[in-house]
């Protein structure tokens, strides 16, 4: 079992979806992550709150033995908050509001020692802060990182720094081809690991997720197939904490590894989509995780062929 | 081994892609339904095509045991013929020319020895033939059906009674949406179990198919990972060539043997569109596409996971 160190977004989240409403309900991205990587392996995480937070929100995450001595509360300050409405397809959001607040001053102070992490997963944050934290780590460390298209659009020289610094990187197809200016999937991948990461993994909604290794090395896992979609949001970071957490649990990083962790990914994201905030992964336990994980190799799983 | 029976349209297509052009090529459903099961298991055409038709295009198929005594010839007639052209994404074309020619009047009249046969391939035409072929069979048998969204549009009624009389329907998810309103992949296809077949396949193009069954029979294939699409004309009659011709093999309709067949299907699929027409089809012998049904097993393929 490897040791995982996440740095992220950690917010309180108002969100509207065909299928109902939440408040203030957690949010962000490294909340979403340990929610998803906790059932599988410990996770430490490093991100900003104010003393307005709710604290019982994250009693769970504690519960399932998420270290957060990084998680700086500032008592004067209030939480980064975001609001946002689905439209009827669930693909496309408005975003209504956008509150940094404590988190626009945010520096991730890496505790010592979290320091030398085996594994570290750069959530969706600012670029430069990316950079920060990778200055801040001893030893060597398996790094991946996950971004989004407004720093595609505003940070986009950082964003690359990150990215040559970055092992395996995690993308969606609409920043792989922003990023790459290439449409087909698998070209884009491979541009972006001509910038540096070994592996890429191009997620793709409800269609799954493909990751590209090296010469021969594709694997694709599908989306599980659900009649309702309840709330999209952390779908991307579930998965990110699905994937890593199998890493860490696997203490190892070889390519049955890898497309262990992916389908793990796939997993955690289909019961993220299934509540509002964190509330599927909040009620998950082991058992059920593994029967979806089982489900998985149900629905994807190809028979020998005749010969 | 079981006998195949395929109806549909046969062509000469004029197509121009990124990649480049191709004039009068072999073209429509029923040919390249063919070209695919054909490399799997014998197969019976009905069609028609005109005086003009250069006979020597469907010498391979004659090689591969298709039997084309179905196939009308109206000496003084001119062959159906399609052009099209394919934006950059591949996704969308414009059609060009439609000259139904002989197809306006094609009546399909199913040869005596072959109204029994055991696997009924309804490739895409106007439904009210579908009907007739079905009118004209005898004994017990597996109706496959495809369809488009034209008939969708100007012929619903006709197409609701084929889909009524259809064991296994093979759409994409546009024409799934379009008969279901559902946007949702799943719900789409119960909405059409509910219309009378016991499985639904949804083709989604470059994001692979989906195919739902009875209870708990789920089964996703992913599209095989191309860094170029030459042509992508023929690829959803190529999927179901593959398919039908897998099921005939195995002469078994098990969810077994469906799920062998959905990657036979996406291992055509990803041959055609590898070339303009049906040319990597007809290049394409056993050994090459065995070796890609195993590409398909490896790209697909879940590990166990650790308890």
């Amino acid at each position: 079992m490897s040791r995982i160190l996440v740095v992220g977004s950690t917010a309180l989240d108002s969100v509207e979806t065909p299928s109902g409403k939440a408040d203030n309900a957690l949010g962000g991205s490294a909340f979403y992550f340990s929610a998803a990587a906790s059932l599988l392996s410990p996770v430490s995480l490093v991100g900003v709150i104010g003393g307005d937070f709710p604290d019982e929100e994250i009693q769970f995450l504690r519960e399932r033995g998420v270290d957060m001595a990084g998680l700086e509360v500032v008592a004067d300050g209030k939480t980064f908050r975001w609001g946002g409405r689905y439209h009827e397809n669930m693909n496309d959001r408005d975003t209504l509001f956008t509150e940094l607040n404590v988190f626009e001053q945010f520096k991730p102070v890496i505790p010592a020692e979290q320091q030398d992490s085996e594994l570290l997963f750069l959530a969706n944050i600012q670029p430069d802060l990316q950079l920060s934290v990778l200055d801040q780590m001893s030893g060597p460390r398996l790094v991946i990182t996950d971004t989004m298209n407004l720093w595609i659009d505003i940070a986009l020289e950082g964003l690359k720094k990150v990215i040559a610094r970055t092992d395996i990187l995690i993308v969606n197809d609409e920043e792989s081809r922003m990023i790459t200016g290439e449409g087909n999937s698998l070209r884009g991948a491979r541009a972006l690991q001509a910038m540096g990461p070994k592996v890429v993994i191009v997620k793709k909604g409800e269609h799954g997720a493909l990751m590209v290794g090296g010469e021969g090395e594709l694997f694709s896992v599908p989306a599980y197939p659900l009649e309702q979609v309840v709330d999209p949001t952390g779908a991307g970071d579930s998965f990110a904490g699905g994937f890593v957490g199998s890493l860490a649990r696997d203490g190892a990083q070889d390519w049955t590894a890898l497309r262990r962790a992916m389908t793990w990914g796939s997993a955690m994201a289909s019961y993220c989509v299934q509540g509002f905030s964190v509330r599927a992964l909040r009620d998950l336990d082991q058992q059920k995780a593994l029967a979806r994980y089982e489900d998985f190799r149900r629905l994807a799983g190809i028979p020998e062929p005749r010969r």
